[in-house]
């Protein structure tokens, strides 16, 4: 028996509406709408061994239109992935199962990127298709020569981080981007006439893009539209005319089949539609097998590769790439660290981190640099990083432009293809802009380091547009994200060397703009503890002084004043809460003793603090908004100069 | 003497130089490059009368490239505003001048908008040509008839949120909104071929609006686009090919005159260029007369509206609603919380949200309401806000599409322009999208109020990419920012109130996607002191519960396991910690005694709850990412069903 197109996508059709109505929450619309879009690629374009999840050569996929999950569910299962296996899409959407609301990326191999927030898959994939071209640059064609997929839905298209990653796309002439937009006109709200009047095929042309529309239902239409984006020099965007919910007779076309099940009856009747006459989770033995031999179609073209890679002179050097492990080089960097104890330095951090910077770009070429059009403030590019261009990939520094949420969600794409490490930077309080791509460097546990400068009031002038208050404590709040802030420029080399081994997230590197003095002249990798005793009392200690990045400069001055008073102060430097938690409970107990008065000193939010200080400790912070003025006018204005702290604890501890 | 328009443009020109030399710090390039267009649109088409800076129908111009704020400085100073003086001026940047690095919208009448944050100032200005046309439509042609102008960069266009903002001004087809371009090629890093390769008209065509290039230094051809803008019916981008520094004769055109001070030896060069041969900050009294004259063009026509307004049988209504008074209609919203406390309901959070807009939108027409797409699962929309469109603007609901930051700054700039109370919807997670806008709200002290829905793991299914954990604590950091958490219908109703009367700031509502039942029964506006005993303890108080929102119901289920078991236990709902902290020293203490064991319950992270059970108490929260699966399952499973809390808190009181 010879299975056609419409059994193909129908297996896709039937496991999504099963799927959901089982779980009784999905979104079976989507999947069912592009199934036959879906059917085409994977059988027929898309270079994939579904044995062998892990190829570094192979396409990626990205379902950037995360909601439809039951999509790359069924694909995955259906082309013969060890998982998802029918039971865990049996599970769909409970506790245990891979296939979880969205596509999360460290469930399941074949999942690229966990998406559902919207637009950020497709700005991803820009990254992965950025690292594709300089991998490929570096390594040659026979190691690295892949495409990049997406199905974006008008969610996406509409959400502004589109416009930054189209622009990315367009300028770097990114044209093994392929993207396909599920053009089905209906939104959560209704039809797209509600909020939208776009021309979007003439918006990514005038971004550099090649557009192509087709019937998102006609495998030959669909195959005319892939083999036109294919013979393209530029990114293509497919336009695919389809119907949501396809094949649910009632419902399709509505925003009914958006986000809930289509209910038992529909169900049926969706069955009779397709022709599908199987119980819920059974696909009929040919088609299953037809899907099978799909899975293996690249089993030849991967067993070619692998012989390429086994035989190929950078072979070391791509495996270690590809598995994130580090080079040596270790010497020179330990030699930049042991220079600054030498030779004490009084830069900005942010200058610091260039220092850092220059060490390490020599000796780990993975890493890949840029900023969002602040380069000269950010100090990310290094002599070693030569700008990544659409005529030179082989460059290691990106001009992202004013793109911070489409820097961030590239750097996610290219850490999540793996093969390179990419940092990049803007000023803190921009953070913003960029903070749930953030927040998905953290889920998604990729190697991602944002250089984050300009890191307080201390920038002085800017005034509190640019002056990051609450950032420091709600960046902290992010799970399994690092949040460093150096206090100069040896705990800055150390925060980047933590950052640079630390394989399994993503890290912020909060950094001046003002100079700060070089506190630490010994020691060994102090900030790996989080935090650390930087100064001792010479008289009885009764306070210690807790600080982080250019308010430890404060305490120390404050300290000088409390010992001149006769009262013995230590000074704790914490660069970072996450790592002093994860200490013992002993040092943490040791450091920050309960009987000293704990007075913490930031340059913002002093909620939080009370973590470390207690109820009866003091928080020195900034509450409100900062100011424009001078920088040492602010500390002053804002009660954070070390002769206005020092009398206020003197005061309480007067008070006993 | 006639006074040239270059001389006019040159005054903007010397001011800005002057006062960035003088701070040593500052942005001269923009001022300097675009002063011949603002020179043509301040003396010749802006609507405005210098002396009365709040005349409600005047002419709204926004700075978007805020960076560039000595622009606006000096025509607010040469056109004859009370504020800035010159002497303000000399002081650009200084702690006490209420000339700030960036434009702030509380130091300065005339100043429409805080800008500096890229993007923002453009779609801000969306909101505020959508608020001039919905009180058109409300008040008709005699009251409202202004326009909105821009000047915007580079790097406002290239943001995401441009895309956002361009996409709802083209769908709403907003042609009273015209925005300049400067076109000067720049940006910080560089040539902007650095980083886009976009034709910016095209892409603006796309989205259904009217492109005009221009010569940015030939008042001629500015006014020519200006008129062909003018005579469009689309909204208007005017592409103004410039010179960035215009007038350094050696660094203009170049990205060195972007952000930092000339420099003296260029500024002598400059002044020589320009035939400026005054002192700094000295305006030849010819050149100074005819820009007082150009503050004057308005007066008579504001005289006439005046007049109109005060025949006007709308006067009463429109000055109330200008003035952002709350109109009667007391009785109505009591009457539906008196219903409520007689008649208990159990409801989700968002859908008792939904129940007291019904009750409020009815009795505050100036409520003007909208989701990002979400409008079902938001509970946003009313029986009295029917949609906004571009066919009737007197609506009163926004169909914003999937746009949440263009979504929160155009409702920045609808509370900005005054007469209209702006709320939106999305879910809480994707807070994040929107964040710096948010915050914008707060630093701009505007009433604008968020609704966002789905505010815990309690959301269940779709998994740890939609379920908040970090965003409850990250949005109380935002100074200024009143985030509720209410716990059932009567706190949603007593929240939504307190939201609606507070003029001078933003809130931010979460409420629950999942049913939650009405703990209330008593009691009047309890959420107005932020946290208050729901339940007091009936033995010996040795507990205080204390939770917010869903979790409300948890601590309630807790103490009643604790009272079986002896422990008397209170439960304080704390659904503001702002407001909460802000009671008196007694009421805290009395309710948060220093001798109870302190308990937080709450689906968020736990950083921050220290400050209110000390370092002794418990906190149950979630500090990692959440999961798919339902609700009730991911409750237990994060340790957070009242089965597993109690047991917890009995073996805590045991340890002493």
């Amino acid at each position: 028996m010879t299975v056609s197109h419409d059994q193909l996508a129908n297996a896709i059709r039937a496991l999504a509406m099963d799927a959901v109505e089982a779980a009784n929450s999905g979104h079976p619309g989507m999947p069912m709408g592009m199934a036959d879009v879906a059917t085409v690629l994977f059988t027929e374009y898309l270079k994939f061994d579904s044995a062998e999840p892990g190829w570094a050569d192979r396409d990626r996929f990205v379902l950037s239109a995360g909601h439809g999950s039951m999509l790359i569910y069924a694909l995955l299962h259906l082309t013969g992935y060890a998982r998802p296996t029918i039971e865990d899409i049996r599970n769909f959407r409970q506790l245990g199962s891979p296939c979880a609301g969205h596509p999360e990326n460290f469930e399941l191999p074949g999942v690229e990127c966990t998406t559902g927030p919207l637009g950020q898959g497709f700005a991803m994939a820009v990254g992965m298709a950025i690292a594709e071209r300089h991998l490929n640059a570096t390594f040659g064609d026979d190691l690295v020569d892949h495409r990049t997929w997406v199905i974006a839905g008008d969610g996406c298209l509409q959400e502004g981080i589109n416009h930054e990653a189209v622009g990315l796309a367009g300028h770097l002439g990114l044209g093994r981007l392929i993207v396909f937009w599920d053009d089905n006109r209906i939104t959560i709200d209704g039809g797209t006439e509600l909020s939208t009047s776009e021309d979007i095929g003439a918006r990514y042309q005038a971004s550099g893009w090649h557009f192509v529309a087709c019937d998102g239902h006609n495998p030959a239409d669909i195959r005319r539209a892939i083999d036109e984006a294919l013979a393209d020099p530029r990114p293509s965007l497919i336009g695919c005319r389809t119907i949501i919910g396809k094949g649910a007779p009632n419902k399709q076309g509505t925003s009914k089949t958006h986000g809930s099940p289509l209910g038992a009856e529909e169900v049926a009747a969706a069955r009779q539609t397709l022709g599908w006459t199987d119980e819920p989770f059974v696909v009929p033995e040919p088609i299953r097998d037809a899907w099978l031999q799909a899975g293996k179609r690249g089993e030849a073209v991967r067993s070619e590769w692998t012989a390429r890679l086994s035989g190929h002179s950078q072979r070391d050097e791509f495996e270690r790439r590809m598995r994130g492990g580090l080079p040596g080089g270790d010497e020179k960097r330990n030699a930049y660290l042991e220079s600054l104890l030498a030779n004490p330095q009084k830069v900005a951090t942010r200058k610091a981190s260039e220092m850092a910077l220059e060490a390490m770009t020599v000796v780990i070429p993975e890493l890949v640099g840029g900023s969002a059009d602040l380069t000269g403030s950010n100090n990310t590019k290094t002599a070693a990083t030569k700008p990544l261009t659409r005529d030179d990939y082989s460059g290691r520094y990106l001009y992202y432009g004013i793109r911070e949420f489409g820097m961030a969600a590239a750097m996610n794409g290219m850490a999540l293809h793996g093969g390179v490490i990419p940092y990049g930077g803007t000023f803190l309080v921009f953070a913003d802009y960029m903070r749930n791509a953030i927040r998905l460097s953290a889920l998604q546990r990729v190697r991602v380091i944002y250089v984050l400068t300009h890191d307080s009031i201390g920038l002085g002038e800017d005034g509190p547009t640019h002056q990051p208050v609450e950032h420091l404590t709600s960046l902290r709040l992010i799970p399994n994200l690092h949040v460093y802030r150096p206090c100069d420029a040896v705990e800055t080399a150390e925060c980047w060397s933590l950052a640079v081994r630390r394989k399994d997230g993503p890290t912020v590197l909060a950094l001046s703009r003002q100079n700060l003095p070089q506190l630490r002249t010994s020691g060994r990798m102090e900030a790996a503890k989080g935090g650390y005793r930087l100064q001792q009392a010479e008289k009885p200690r009764r306070v210690v002084l807790i600080a982080s990045g250019s308010e430890v400069e404060v305490a120390v001055s404050v300290r000088e004043r409390l010992e001149a008073e006769g009262v013995g102060a230590d000074v704790v430097s914490m660069p970072s809460w996450e790592l002093f938690m994860a200490q013992p409970a002993e040092y943490r107990a040791e450091l920050l003793p309960a009987v000293a008065l704990k007075v913490s000193i930031e340059a913002g939010t002093t909620l939080g603090w009370e973590r470390f200080t207690g109820p009866d400790g003091l928080n020195f912070g900034i509450d409100g908004f900062g100011a424009s003025a001078p920088a040492a006018d602010l500390y002053k204005h804002f009660g954070l100069a070390p002769d206005s702290i020092a009398p206020k604890v003197l005061e309480r501890l007067k008070q006993g």
